[in-house]
């Protein structure tokens, strides 16, 4: 029998290389089920503002959404907009269920990471205790791989994958001259090390990993590094470190505030965080070119690591396409304050299954990269963390070109949607 | 009947994604006429010091060859090295000469830039002011694709179709919130525009172009260009800069030496260029932060842009292939003093022609984007740039990938080699 409903549904948070992918999920699962599909334009934020998108309009075609699960960034818009709760501001809520009703909306699903969990949290909280029939149902997304409750986020492997691959190439790049040099590469993630880690995924047979891999989990003894930096150089001429931005000194202080371009870099978001970081790299350039003397330069790899679908994950793409239809199947199931997630059950060959994770135990946690992926002396990852990363970098998305380029479905206007 | 010789073949300057291609271009020519290969070791630097490889056991398995042109940087090892003139040291040419008697040497395959060219030229001179039979043959390379003499650089396209593809990707990720931003992407390029240009190419059908296109050609006029962004905000949310390195103040001053860091960055190298530039693109994003208010961000596409062949265009790597070929041809039929080149015959379809160019007129000359090319308001670029340009771009490479990451030929080691 036909599920006779309006799905809404809402990306928040950072874009990434699959969250369209999850979008592409829950239309095509809801759309096979029999229901409508609303989009919310800029997340709950829009939406609460009036801003709905008729997706059965929208992505009309079959092609549509052959081209949105390739197509990178969050496609309906984003917001990063922090609900507040029930005690402080009821009427919010009263206001946001009475927009629920009107538009006849039977389940809510929304694409997003910790504080996108903390919104449906909440909406679920509410309905939950004032009985209403709206389901609310959460689909991880993060390139920053730091949701608990999952195996893992969808978003992270083609981050890893874009990761990797660089890596592996500014290896190649760095290599060239015969003269000794120390090469920076800054990779996203405040306070988890998971992207960081994965640029040791550039190393197979023949090729190398690079030779340090400094995470945000360990506190780095400048010292001991530039010790570390001075040997390697007495072996060898070319000498690579992946570094996360979040690195902090002993002190607690993050190596980019000791950049002289601090001032632009350390902005609070509406949640509390740090908005953006860079400069660690150039600042352990710095230090280290003051120190060794040799060739230094730093890396950023910045935007590109969230948003280089030309070379996803297909592993990761399909995870996500999973997830969004798993969270509409669970709904319609009657399912709500769950976030639908992966269970790995082997390595290699790598076999997963979907499953439901309780919303209040993923909600604003943080998971970060365990001690025993991370090597003794704190200044690398372990083959463990290489066994956990490796399946999710898998396979290749076969793009469609247009003049050269990828080709991506039309983008919403941003002015008149 | 075979041609009974040594080649020998050198690779200078920065690394591409192509020039690997130019030197399986020249191994596979050579071989098939019956010479053997020689390979410099870090250039005619590194050749001169005695380090050669005997290529033909180096590249001996066909698989090596095919990764070859799939590798990137510059398998052989590189130098920035310049010659003296015979005035100023004729001993460094009987030296030079020595060597390349003593290793039985019939042509010099040397592929590289300007520099490289400087490097063609006088080799070729001192030869046949001495009645040397040995031919030396330039193979160009570079991203800048500034070289006088051919259509176009291999390398460039590959460069280009990186820029095209991040930066529609970036434009994606800049869309997602609904507030006024304005991006800055700075992109290489010393002296000459062309890659940045080819940030025109992420625009297609459906898909925008980058809003300005900032090239060095053209004197910064920062009043003129906060006008544009504030009318441009006026009507859009999302604002998309592309922006050179090298674009300068109208007191010829870099936009990068006025941002703080510029002490790190502006270096001069052996050929009296500045090593590294940076911060351009900082610079202008906290200039319109400032005056505008709005949030502004700036992203570096650095180092990627000359080594990223997983999206490498065909189209390029088999002119790069073509051209090293041509050269080691060129010097079977007895040429020397040339750089093989490209003739462009048609833009669309796209046809093309090897042919020769005499050195001289080559080397340490550097061309600029036409006037013809850059938009009246001296903030963009034409359709005949576009036409000019999109050709290069076209075609996908197939990598083999090896644990989700492309495969490349297993590096020279940078310390017993």
């Amino acid at each position: 029998m036909a599920w006779n409903t309006n799905v809404l549904v809402g990306q928040s948070g950072g874009p990434t290389a699959a969250i369209n992918a999850s979008l592409a999920g829950v239309f095509d699962t809801a759309r096979d089920l029999g229901a409508h599909v609303l989009g919310m334009r800029y997340g709950i934020e829009g939406f609460l503002g009036g801003r709905i998108l008729h997706l059965d309009r929208t992505l009309g075609d079959p092609m549509d959404v052959e081209l949105l699960r390739r197509t990178p960034s969050s496609f309906l818009g984003s917001c990063r907009f922090k609900l507040p709760t029930p005690e402080q501001d009821p009427a919010f809520f009263e206001d946001a269920f009475a927009k629920f009703e009107a538009a006849r909306v039977g389940a809510v699903l929304y694409i997003g990471g910790n504080d996108s969990m903390d919104t449906i949290d909440k909406l679920s909280q509410w309905g939950t205790d004032h009985d209403s029939d709206i389901r609310f149902i959460g689909i991880p997304k993060t390139i920053d791989n730091d949701l608990v409750g999952t195996d893992h986020t969808p978003g992270y492997g083609s981050a890893a994958k874009f990761i990797a691959t660089t890596m592996r190439e500014i290896m190649r790049d760095s290599s060239v001259y015969d003269l000794k040099s120390v090469t920076f590469v800054e990779i996203m993630g405040r306070d988890a090390g998971w992207l960081t880690g994965s640029a040791c995924l550039a190393g197979t047979q023949g090729n190398p990993c690079p030779d340090l891999v400094l995470l945000p989990e360990v506190t780095l003894n400048q010292d001991m590094l530039l010790n570390r930096l001075s040997l390697l150089l007495e072996r060898k001429n070319t000498v690579v470190v992946a570094v996360s931005e979040g690195v902090r000194h002993r002190d607690g202080t993050l190596l980019c505030e000791a950049a002289a371009e601090a001032a632009d870099g350390t902005r609070l978001d509406a949640f509390g965080h740090v908005a953006s970081l860079s400069g660690t790299g150039r600042y352990l350039a710095s230090v280290t070119r003051a120190a060794l003397g040799c060739k230094t330069r730093a890396i950023e790899l910045s935007t590109l690591q969230r948003c280089a679908s030309h070379v996803a994950s297909a592993t990761d793409l399909a995870e996500a396409y999973a997830l969004g239809g798993a969270g509409v199947l669970a709904a319609r199931d009657g399912q709500t304050a769950m976030m639908s997630a992966i269970k790995r059950i082997f390595d290699k060959p790598y076999l997963y299954d979907t499953t439901l994770a309780p919303i209040r135990d993923v909600a604003n946690k943080e998971r970060k990269v365990p001690r025993e992926f991370i090597s003794a002396d704190g200044m690398n990852v372990t083959a463990a963390f290489e066994r956990y990363a490796r399946p999710l970098i898998d396979g290749e998305v076969s793009s469609t070109y247009q003049g050269g380029v990828p080709h991506h479905i039309t983008p919403l206007d941003g002015d008149r949607a």
